[in-house]
């Protein structure tokens, strides 16, 4: 399995086409997804081009952790979220769907059952908010 | 929230329970999960306490990240998995059950519903033999 750059993160990290940005450095990417499963659903995404955590480099790895805590504790602040789920997935078979190596940060709210959320695409002005309300709170 | 010493991964780390060892270092100790979501369902413990991603030590984070990275590779090696997914619970509302900081490495198996796996404790004999072959495979 190699990497393959047409895929959608790898264009928005080319900035062919657009997302909602919360944070950016030399190291990483963090958007919201534009298909949340809670409010709040935040995509962590190494700027380093792998498949997914199995062919990426150790260094990226150990770098973006850091960033993800941050984004953890900003993302809890700026949702009043009672928890925060971490997933990332290698391979079709694990639910992988774009393969440009990415995290998922995903707020949970007490009484709200997660698999539930799973909608369709989110409402462009309330992610370009939430967006802003996260990168406020890092 | 804080850290309490009494959660069960604290007292596998001090050696009080016993667990099914895959690898240990100074930085974290990996063993299996004995309520398996999928055959190899295997536990990254950071040794140094912290309830979750949210109040850990950055550095540690950085750290255990490459050994992460190494299981999942034996992991999928020695299980013949088709994928592997990685997940991390920050509070209840979220999943989590045991507060103390613990990544799950779930494989994936083609045909196989990750959410129907979910059995019972597993048999002793069985998760025994996977630890070896995943240790054996790293």
């Amino acid at each position: 399995m190699s990497y393959d750059s047409s895929n959608i993160f790898g264009k928005i990290l080319r900035g062919e086409i657009p997302a909602h940005k919360v944070y950016e450095d030399d190291t990483a990417l963090v958007m919201m997804d534009i298909f949340p499963q809670s409010r709040g659903h935040t995509l962590v995404i190494p700027k380093m081009p792998s498949r997914n955590l199995l062919d990426a480099d150790p260094q990226v790895l150990s770098a973006v952790m850091p960033i993800m805590q941050r984004v953890a504790q900003a993302l809890k602040r700026a949702t009043g979220a009672d928890g925060i789920r971490l997933a990332q997935f290698n391979e079709a078979a694990a639910g992988q769907t774009v393969f440009h190596l990415h995290f998922h940060l995903i707020p949970a709210y007490d009484g709200v059952p997660l698999a539930a959320h799973a909608g369709g695409k989110a409402d462009d002005a309330e992610l370009g908010a939430l967006a802003k309300a996260i990168a406020a709170a890092l």
